[in-house]
């Protein structure tokens, strides 16, 4: 896994070239955005000639180590601006490592708007034409690939999202059984992948082709020590029982559940789109349903899920609580079955479920259907799908569907829709959500397990800092970040599999300071495209409305959200 | 004319207070730049509760002095970001004059979605509902307030745009004869006072309260010097033949004539919308057509005029370059009267012409309608004029729709749309699109007349800042850019005539002084608001696209950019 596949979809020239020297330690968000800063102007035109697309593999991809197959995707945000690291889990990674690269980095400026698929193979890599299978949407795609490229090709995708461009579109990833169900979704790289005029990547199924490690025994130690406390941890269990749903009951509990807007952290209807009812759904209508689903192959925490309709038929997988939050209280929808049909739709067009839910929650204020409209969101996120005016309005996100239908509480940050965690009510987070890189993000530094006194604001700058450079280490690692509660506090187990396997001496402390420099790359990154400490900030009403479930306004001094990593 | 008028919207407070001390010397955009800069938090949402909307008058306001009755609106723009200064000809800061007031702050949030109109009379002033007169246009709104409030009244106003809190929506002033025509057209400062809550601004004629020069012979003598200058000048012969419209000929044959979305700089049609052909219409057509006309009472200038249509009817006044150029050439449409149209549409909606020309460049380029199609265009901005979606979609902007249409080519700066000037033929001008405080815009510093070489690259910066400046300091003065070339080597006229005018020394060169303090505060203002040199740029695509009609691409260097007001 010591390659670099780099490919120019305007020259057509497909290269292998050793992983540089200077970039031998790095993987995941690490490498990607390593790759990035140096290779993109960061002035540049996100959707022009000049932005990068960047897969990377994380240090353990290839082997059987759980929970650490994460794909790492980075280039500069349509939506944001910003340099941008979208992991996901899925194949993708796996098959790049057996293939021996870690790092896949797509440049250029296609000769034509016709779509193609980069197909890897064994033998390299090349250029396919794929026209025919414009405006298919991802459900329909995987099938279609699996056909023509194997059972077993690991595959990204977009759908019509990343076709038309949008800022809201998202790369869609080969599940264990092949679905493209496993998304980058943040920041609308996708849309990217569509300027590059991909629909799709695959990489053969190889096999034996198995990563050897180097020191044998610091990695089966490793490896051992970690898998032994994943598999023991309650959190696997929680994870393993109810996926991430259980987060329905625990937001509502904490007043932080955003409601209409964000205009709320209580929502009345909560039961109907909680773990409970979630969970009985999937139990009592049987067939294709799956309660608990490993993402990526030989994953024990397995905190994926199938659900199904009444008939026990496929909507959607998975369904997470980030978008059960967007997509239902936040809509005012307390209907689980309406979440999984609009889940299954951004899943299929290629769309991020977070941004969709900011921005229909920004239309449903606007007046344009009310909160509550099930039926309504659906027909909206069906326009989307079919690239019309309105369509188009939606799926560049939140920001510019709120300003242009005149809206003034719009709730991002660097232009992304913030998730299902108010800050108000999780203030820590809310300082992630002002200070990430990488915009309105909870994955960027999830505060959750990091503090018990969530209110309190003058804690939260030193929570959300400790929180972003873990979240950011498991980033790197291409660690699952549903492993990092039961692991962090036993880094070294890793840190001894990650020098087993790769030859060099890493430490749990390197590996925390090689997080703590991927962020400030990022931020010397986002400083020179334009970015200041006026962009570190929630939108200002946030500030002056005091949010009715805990009574507490946003309160953390905009002198100490410039203190974080200075 | 020492006091400001200050109305908050939201308490319903009115209060007239004095201007302060430290203000004394300010007017026009000094004074409007500076209460922005002192008032408005530069991190604010231009469409919140903390954005504010100020009017200031120039020193001569309500003298009988030619081409000085500019009235400055300022505020921090929605299109922008930034801090924007839009002056506009017309009447009112003639009637805040009579009135006493130097400056006019709208503040505050309304209490309610429900329009009214600001009324100032000899009494005091009172906020007046106006709920009856949502949806009008100017061209009908004007006949109603001159009835409602009397044939000499000033008045400001908002069309639907301004309503619908649109980005290229235009502040509409009245002209000498009440029409509602003369435009703070750029960045959509229409929407803040929609936001606002207020569908015009009324002031009541009064008479006889001019304002009376402390040293009257200073003042004479000043006033006569510039009058003199101003009445003998070629450029004032010029401007009063064929107004702007001769710029037409000028840009095409230096190949600066942005044609089809700012892809040539020669239009084959351009005859069609030639000054020429422009007069020949005015005057075979007689009726209302007015080659000359006055826009402010007592212009010598008279660079306006009244274009009308086969049978002699008024279509729209006035009809200026920018217009024709983003109108016509940029649209690839070669009829003058389709350019009238499609002007008196913006009007009426009170839309900037240049955002919109810009925007329906993209919209062209993007394949919805095709270049050239004239009857499209109309329907495009009659959507506007109704609020559709793809109407608020190209209301929001040409930076919005372009991104949400997914075109690439977006002629903008600081999200603002570049007017009917190419950079690449013009550098110096380029300079002033990429670094003035106000995004893209011509009238921060023109630079037609500061050089004779228009594709050096290497004194491009020093001739922006020079134009800057002048051009600041005219914005500053409330004089008309239109006296500027003629009277710019003779500002000690001005100086004089502001000293005795205002009872306090100025020279010449301390009005350039001021202009250039001005420029500095709203960068400082800008820079705190989140903009760097990162945003003092012009899209990629000027520097690697060669523009055919003249062979240069734009090569002014980013570190030259970074010089300018340093």
């Amino acid at each position: 896994m010591k390659n670099v596949l780099r490919v120019n979809v305007g020259t057509g020239q497909i290269s292998s070239e050793p992983l540089p020297a200077r970039y031998e330690r790095l993987a995941g968000r690490a490498l990607s955005s390593r790759i990035v800063a140096d290779e993109v102007p960061a002035t540049c035109d996100p959707l022009g000639p000049f932005n990068k697309l960047v897969f990377t593999a994380g240090y353990f991809a290839g082997t059987s180590l759980t929970s650490a197959m994460r794909t790492s995707v980075g280039g500069k945000s349509p939506l944001t601006g910003t340099i941008k690291e979208s992991n996901a889990g899925g194949t993708l990674s796996m098959k790049m490592a057996l293939h021996g690269y870690r790092a896949l980095i797509v440049e250029g400026d296609p000769p034509s708007n016709e779509l193609r698929i980069l197909h890897i193979t064994r033998e390299g890599a090349r250029l396919e034409p794929a026209e025919d299978l414009r405006g298919k949407g991802n459900l329909e795609l995987a099938g279609i690939l699996r056909e023509r490229y194997g059972e077993r090709a690991g595959m990204a995708s977009i759908g019509p999202a990343g076709e038309y461009f949008m800022s809201a579109s998202a790369i869609a990833h080969s599940d264990a059984e092949g679905r493209l169900s496993r998304v980058s979704a943040r920041g609308g790289l996708a849309a990217v992948m569509g300027r590059k005029g991909l629909k799709a990547i695959v990489i053969d199924d190889v096999k034996g082709v198995v990563p050897k490690a180097v020191n044998v025994e610091a990695w089966r130690a490793g490896q051992r020590q970690y898998t032994t406390i994943v598999d023991k941890s309650p959190f696997t269990k929680m994870y393993r029982e109810v996926g991430t749903s259980g987060m329905v009951r625990v937001m509502q509990g904490n007043g932080g559940l955003p409601t209409r807007n964000y205009s709320n952290g209580h929502f009345e209807g909560f039961e109907g789109i909680s773990a409970e009812t979630f969970v009985q759904n999937i139990v009592e209508r049987g067939g294709a349903g799956l309660q608990t689903h490993a993402c990526m192959p030989g994953c024990i925490i397995r905190c994926s899920n199938v659900y199904p309709d009444k008939d026990g038929k496929e909507i959607v997988s998975p369904v997470e609580f980030e978008t059960i939050g967007m997509m239902g209280s936040n809509l005012g929808i307390g209907d689980i079955d309406v979440v999984a049909q609009l889940n299954r739709r951004c899943n299929d067009y290629g769309l991020d479920t977070i941004e969709m839910g900011v921005t229909l929650g920004v239309v449903m204020e606007s007046g344009m259907i009310p909160f509550g409209d099930g039926e309504g969101a659906i027909r909206l996120l069906e326009e989307v799908g079919k690239g019309t005016i309105l369509g188009r309005l939606l799926g560049a996100g939140a920001l510019v569907t709120g300003k242009t239908l005149g809206v003034r509480r719009i709730p991002v940050v660097k232009g992304q829709g913030l998730p299902a965690y108010e800050p108000r009510a999780m203030k820590a987070l809310g300082v992630t959500y002002a200070t990430s890189p990488m915009g309105g993000d909870h994955t960027a530094g999830h505060t959750v397990r990091f503090t018990k006194d969530h209110l309190n604001a003058e804690e939260a700058v030193q929570v959300s800092q400790q929180a972003q450079t873990y979240f950011t280490a498991y980033d790197v690692m291409g660690v699952c970040i549903f492993a990092l509660p039961q692991t962090r506090d036993n880094m070294d187990a890793l840190a001894s599999a990650i020098s087993g396997l790769m030859g060099f001496q890493i430490t749990e402390e390197e590996i925390r300071d090689l997080a703590v420099e991927t962020i400030k790359l990022e931020r010397a990154f986002n400083r020179a495209a334009g970015f200041t400490s006026a962009h570190d900030r929630l939108p200002e009403w946030f500030r002056s409305e005091v949010l009715p479930s805990v009574g507490h306004a946003w309160d953390v001094k905009d002198e100490d959200l410039d203190k974080i990593f200075a």
